[in-house]
């Protein structure tokens, strides 16, 4: 028996925000997409986030009333119990913005769900994607900077403050030694291991070492805007060493991240997303052989370690699946 | 209305097990003890583990037939789902043992509860001690290692390999650099801020450096026995220089420790225990200041941090929570 609830699960992103319906057993139809364009401010935000609910119940072919509950993902710190965006730095000038309130009183009282967005990604993927058949995982996802989610027996791990799974912020490197991170700290993983850090280490080791490297010519030409996380992930595959170097030590970093997990959550499996996703098998290996070397034996040896499945409609299938839970609750 | 149902929880350690008839809203009867002698074997170990649940049944003046059901918590590698000590470094040569279905087997049936002990003494706190008024809890206990417990929403996170909660392996150095921990790798909590750690770490500080100490007379009598994590704490608070720079060093350590909990869990309270707790409110204002520098703001600003209340009687208290949570679900 399939559960033929209707859900719209709706990701607000810095640039764009994507919604789609979602049926109670994660199927989703196909998405729309908005630019989110933050800076025309608060409202101007809520109305395009109203615009791409309906939309998305449009391209479904679903009458809004017929869709049971809605989620909404943002980015950034948040207080998800009391459903407020504090001061997203990817959303400004939003700030102590209720987005389900808001979103509900659009809508005539529907229930609206609110999660943040790497927390509904990972819930994305556990619901229907690389997680669906085990009972807990945590999902990194490599992007602008390095954001993650644990869900363990099917909830996410909120926290107490709503910073449960900020695992970008676990610490590498000693504080006064480390990378500096957008945190305003140092050391943390996000320092080394997102895409943008990434692109800083290969820049810095061309600067500082002789190595021949065709990304050179990238850090050279265009004000180096060619100098992407994606073309060094293929240098890295075509063979040039300082690209093998970089995404070695990256395998390094996140190994390290992922073993801090294992020693706090010991999930089933952990799932890696983002654009280094296609790097491949071997990126992964990588992964594997550091978590292998430096993870307590027992759960090092039983984890699952993969990519994740869906892509960026992670964010809103595990925004329905908040819509689902808050349903479910009621 | 109380709770008046009777259980016994028994904590078995590597020298000692402690055990006592606990009712159902966490008030202990006299606990009693008995050396563990693992040396002796797993049977007459089991043997002594009856012993130690019929002792503490008489000194509570309850009948075994009125004790609902029985916790036991033990140190080391386990499967706590299929209720197994695997290879326990403390319980030599106990390995592969069963203990709940013997332990249950010697009681005519009697429900029999298995957890790991560090686990059951964050289980014990969050009950009736220092985390008792929150809902999710850190436990970190300073001792030989560092053993630690996870405790959400009344549940202990026991992880999908039974290494939930192992955060003395939270590495908090590069493992090429980092000091050598007991199980095999660097750079792990543990290395550091054990009270064995500490006790190393002052040594070759003394060894090291020329400042003048009042430690060094205790490095140098006695094989260096009276060296220990207590007289260091001690001499700190005396104003003793190498003792204090090592203290600091400590809470540097154990504050990096509680900042990665922070950015994984989030939890509302975290708590320490061991011997350290004798080192009285400066040692935890030192943690705290280490947490409000190296943690995320916003949690960093809200976490509750402070020292374990129930002592020894933790884990033998946790293991009667494990029993009366089998009791509920059954």
């Amino acid at each position: 028996m399939g559960d033929a609830r209707k859900f719209v699960g709706l990701d607000v992103g810095g640039t764009t925000m994507k919604a789609a319906v979602v049926d109670g057993d994660g199927r989703a139809a196909p998405a729309i997409s908005l630019p989110t364009r933050p800076e025309r401010g608060q409202d101007a935000g809520l109305a395009t986030m109203a615009e791409a609910i309906r939309r998305a119940a449009a391209a479904a072919g679903v009458a809004l009333d017929d869709v049971t509950a809605i989620g909404v993902a943002t980015p950034g710190m948040m207080d998800i119990e009391r459903g407020l965006i504090l001061d997203p730095p990817n959303l400004k000038p939003w700030r102590n913005l209720e987005v389900p309130r808001h979103v509900s009183a659009m809508f005539g009282g529907k229930p609206v769900a609110f999660q943040n967005d790497a927390n509904a990604a990972a819930l994305g993927e556990f619901w229907v994607g690389a997680g669906r058949e085990f009972a807990s995982m945590v999902l990194f996802t490599l992007g602008t900077g390095v954001g993650g989610g644990i869900v363990l027996g099917g909830q996410v791990l909120e926290g107490a403050h709503s910073h449960g799974g900020e695992i970008g912020h676990l610490r590498i490197e000693l504080p006064d030694r480390g990378r500096l991170c957008g945190c305003g700290r140092r050391g943390c993983l996000e320092a080394y291991a997102s895409a943008t850090a990434v692109v800083a280490r290969t820049r810095e080791t061309l600067e500082n070492v002789a190595t021949p490297s065709g990304l050179r010519q990238l850090l050279h030409a265009d004000d180096g805007r060619g100098l992407t996380s994606e073309a060094i992930f293929d240098a890295a595959a075509a063979g040039d060493a300082v690209a093998q170097r970089v995404v070695a030590d990256t395998a390094f970093y996140l190994g390290l991240g992922a073993s801090a997990l294992i020693a706090t959550v010991d999930p089933e499996a952990i799932v890696f997303a983002g654009g280094m996703v296609a790097a491949g098998p071997p990126f992964l290996d990588a992964i594997r052989a550091n978590v292998h070397r430096y993870a307590l034996d027992y759960p090092a040896e039983r984890v699952t370690i993969r990519y994740a499945t869906l892509g960026s409609d992670a964010g809103f299938i595990g925004a329905a699946a908040t819509a689902k839970a808050l349903a479910d609750a009621a």
